[in-house]
């Protein structure tokens, strides 16, 4: 397998990073009219916008690698015989998009072979952009993140814990563990989306425990968390058949809150079997 | 009683916003250094920052309006013959204030008897300023706000449906009403403070749910939702001995929506007892 040199990260990161300008104006710019929205198959809102933006991510990622996969939300694979694939979230809480709750974003991330070795987050109407290259760091509107443990286990409780939405535990038939981590800690809050993922990436929240993804929700996510010195861990107790099809538990932050939260919401019954 | 006039109103709204200017940037100057905070007695947290702005408040409404009482969070009341009383929290959400999570505000209210006529949400990392007066509409960054309610019933499962902590819940005695909601509803988020109470006053959620509040929590965005044509209504099952002692339980947002979220957190039975 190629492994991507210094260079090839660079390049990638100046792509990236010039795609994430392109589809904020263009997110920025649909905002100002109205979004028509309709539900897809599975429950989910669509939006004109979510379907533009990625077709502007994938022509801009065919003209830069024309020999890279693409997979994303709202079309179909481009399959490569190249190690590299990129993977795109155009729209991340499209839910917040039509209802103009302002934490929604576009998530971008490159993967050769299991891991994501580049992530981007762009928040649009926050005005936030976070970048991480594999072994190059994580990267807020430019500005380099380094994430601390909690100093004391005694803190946990000050810390903020963020949650996807409950029906996406339900979804993933972890219920009883959302209710008991909503029962066990103060601040359990529902920063669903990209947005409760920036706030872990960044600290700001000690962990984020996201259930029931896919791919694109969460392959920026992980090389940021990693890159901005936190821990990442798939809870992973359901079958991955491709990236395409699986389903992705994911709790990640500070290593102490994630052990926490991770042994919360599995209980110790699930971890046993896991 | 004094009834104020037009122009009482329109020189109440004057001094607010140059004081929400004042406040905006005293908070974005602290916050480019560390903040110190420190435990209140309640469990709470306060930092300089809060005590800060309280005390720039007070001084600008000493200096406009001698003969006004004022209320706030962090400082001792003082007391006025006047019909007027000014309440003030100065760091609505010290917790994410702490944690830079951007979602935190400064509010001011006027209150008049047992009603509030003028109110401001200011969120200083959004860069938000709602501001609203008694009979002349409430406003965004200067642009009107109009909320109209769910057109069809079946809508209410479309919209976004903000709550305070569950821990408020537990502090009201109604955590099951809390956990009740978050199984009736698929999208139930825990957007607390003035940003849910913002989201809900321009129609982005269709209504918030926020119990175990005090009177500087809910002044400002009682005015604010009545103006923008939402439901402002008091839950009122404890008892409210005076503006400072008092605790609140409130929901507020689209009429339909507000009416199916009370039903569903105080349940039948206490419906009966009300």
């Amino acid at each position: 397998m190629s492994e991507p040199s210094r260079e090839d990260l660079l390049r990638f990161r100046n792509v990236a990073e010039a795609i994430a300008r392109e589809t904020r104006a263009a997110v920025l710019a649909a905002l100002a009219r109205e979004v028509p929205h309709r539900l897809k198959a599975d429950g989910s809102f669509v939006t004109d916008v979510d379907l533009h933006v990625e077709d502007l991510v994938r022509s801009r990622l065919r003209e830069a690698f024309p020999d890279h996969g693409i997979l994303g939300e709202e079309r179909a694979e481009i399959a490569s015989a190249s190690d590299y694939l990129w993977v795109v979230d155009p729209i991340d809480g499209t839910h917040s998009l039509r209802h103009r709750i302002p934490l929604f974003g576009t998530l971008l991330a490159l993967r050769c072979g299991e891991r994501s070795i580049l992530g981007v987050i762009d928040l649009p109407m926050l005005d936030r952009t976070y970048v991480g290259v594999e072994g190059m760091g994580a990267y807020r509107n430019g500005e380099r993140i380094r994430v601390a443990d909690v100093e004391d286990p005694a803190d946990l409780e000050r810390e903020v814990i963020a949650t996807g939405e409950r029906r996406q535990f339900v979804g993933a038939g972890k219920a009883d563990g959302f209710d008991r981590l909503a029962r066990a800690h103060g601040s359990v809050r529902t920063y669903c989306d990209c947005f409760g993922h920036a706030l872990a990436i960044e600290g700001a929240v000690g962990a984020m425990v996201d259930y029931n993804l896919r791919i694109w929700d969460i392959a920026a996510t992980e090389v940021l968390v990693r890159e901005a010195g936190g821990l990442f861990r798939h809870v992973g107790r359901r079958g991955r058949p491709s990236p395409a099809e699986g389903k992705y538990d994911v709790v990640f932050g500070k290593p102490t809150v994630v052990a926490w939260v991770r042994d919360v919401v599995e209980g110790p019954e699930d971890r046993r079997r896991a």
